[in-house]
């Protein structure tokens, strides 16, 4: 691949873009919705992991980013001064690489156990910085997450009282509701609810929440109807994917993302075989009823209906449309995230020129 | 993580591990079989994509390697002077890369269409090389491949007359075949009908096929079953996964590559929370009718239930053992090529002690 590709046709497949434009349409649509309703965003780099595109989302309003990973933390830090680690760091290797974070980065950890307290607190100390820590709340996900607002008062007492720490408030997952789908799910009141009930019971205790962090990509135009939020995590949102589009929370023209991927075979009736597979657009199955691993941009009727790792299968079955082998496609991926994570660098492209290319800085560990 | 980590407290979860003796005995009995079958071995390298690992197949007996991508040719040519592409490349920049490989390197590449040809006859004159060309045939997958024994003779006929190619004999992938779940299932000698019909059509023709290269990890054990056939190429059964297990063409304890991970959570009742999802495991269904995405080494009844990307919760219904937090344990994931591709470095390891490092090298294109 040249150095600096300037048309599509300067690139190798399988690859991905980035539209650019539609990239900060979606960017603003965010920070209009957080400013409108008076919520601090702070979108995760999970999805993007570059930290060109953190320092993109910042410009747009964002008041820092959501991290997963240590390695994410140390990447985003080079661009953005306030990061929320979304997830309990054990063990040395971990906490060391946390402290040695430059000492300007507000850091906020969040955490659902004493354990992940304990140590923190620790290295905390060990290295004279003070992080902040959110407990974590299970909002009916049932993944991770403090269980009943008893134990979110205690491990908030225990975060308030810890030497190094900086209790700051609560975080939330919704990432199980699936009111875009089926409105009578009632899963964000739900949500409200039990999330009302800790934030109720942590006031009651003495140890109020600051920082209610909640929000995800399906539920994100509807993150205000929670009682008490006051921050919103979205990831995926940046680009957008085939599964944001299926649940409503996104028009199909508001996906950024595409692989740009080359026919290489056409020789079973029915269907031509691309050089994205699972190891380009990722293979997680699509969260509504639908079938397939991604769809085509530009004909979302062609869905990529299986993958190995490195073919998809487009099935041909509901058009007209008979590609040649060499033929180009881009393909939106069921899950953006996990896609992105599989490449080094994503090109932004307007229409076919390459006008930007950002390096996935924080794959790996 | 330390520059030469010593033993498995010395690394940082999720990491990829691999019993170095276990891999050893995979190699064996792979090599032994081929001697006894008088099949020639051609593991596929998409697996591990490591040099290392691919010089310690050949020095197991293994002829060459095969590969799927132009940058899996590139770096195994590094150790490895005898190469099967099983895919056909496409594109100006790929073509230029393969012309590109080491003069003493024996390339062969496999297709099913004429375009594909032509490409890589022009490529070949116009770097003055000669390359082998096997054509794909479908046996029964329904992925890529000629579909009648008729346009596969066209095939071998235009690659025996093109110059610069050296037409070398037929591919087929019976990754389809289920008869280690099911007996009656007869998959085998479907393909076998179907390629010796082939076989004999070519022969008629006067372009017979020296090379018959067919395998796959699932029917690994049978491939001598399949008439006409010389070469195989297994991927998967270097390490083996819970798939390749759970179908019977391994035991449990053949299985040679796990992910380290940590205990971060357990607050929901009957799960507990490892720090492997998505992004170091796959997030890949499993072929036969098995649930989850992965289980413990040591508890194989311990099934990873679900993942995002970086949880893996464990379902914990099925013992009486209890982790605490910040406890380790080893996951065989459902796939291991696509999980060995998230990660950075092998880590072979005895026991607890870490005895080798090797690089995942042919990630990305």
């Amino acid at each position: 691949m040249p150095q600096t590709p300037r048309t599509l046709d300067d690139l190798d497949t399988p690859v991905p873009l980035v539209d650019v434009d539609r990239m900060h349409d979606n960017l603003r649509r965010a920070a209009e919705y957080c400013r409108a309703h008076g919520l601090a965003w702070r979108p995760h780099a999970k999805t993007h992991k570059s930290p060109a595109l953190a320092a993109e989302q910042v410009r747009a309003g964002a008041v820092g980013v959501t991290v997963a990973t240590v390695r994410e933390a140390e990447v985003m830090a080079q661009v953005v001064d306030d990061l929320l680690l979304a997830y309990p760091p054990f063990g040395r290797a971990k906490l060391d690489r946390l402290m040695a974070l430059p000492p300007h980065v507000r850091l906020t950890v969040a955490m659902d156990s004493a354990e992940a307290l304990r140590g923190l607190a620790e290295a905390a100390r060990a290295a004279g910085r003070r992080v902040g820590v959110l407990v974590e709340v299970d909002a009916g996900m049932g993944r991770v997450g403090v269980q009943s607002a008893a134990d979110a008062v205690a491990l908030a007492r225990a975060a308030a009282d810890a030497e190094g720490i900086e209790y700051r408030g609560v975080m939330f997952y919704p990432g199980h509701v699936r009111d875009n789908v089926d409105r009578q799910d009632d899963g964000i009141r739900t949500v409200s609810a039990r999330i009302g009930g800790v934030l109720r019971a942590l006031d009651e205790a003495g140890v109020p929440a600051g920082v209610v962090s909640g929000g995800s990509t399906p539920t994100f135009w509807r993150s205000h109807e929670i009682a008490g939020i006051t921050e919103v995590r979205p990831g995926t949102n940046i680009f957008n994917d085939r599964t944001t589009a299926e649940i409503g929370a996104c028009g199909w023209d508001e996906n950024a993302y595409s692989v740009l991927a080359t026919v290489v075979s056409v020789s079973v009736p029915g269907q031509a075989v691309v050089d994205a597979g699972s190891k380009a657009l990722a293979k997680e199955e699509i969260r509504a009823d639908t079938v397939g691993y991604g769809a085509l941009l530009d004909r979302p009727e062609v869905v990529v209906k299986s993958v190995s790792e490195e073919h998809g299968l487009l099935d041909l079955s509901g058009t007209d449309w008979r590609p040649r082998v060499g033929e180009r496609v881009r393909i939106v991926p069921n899950h953006v995230c996990v896609s992105v994570n599989l490449h080094e660098r994503l090109y932004g492209v307007r229409g076919d020129e390459v006008a930007q290319v950002w390096d996935v800085a924080a794959r790996g560990r």
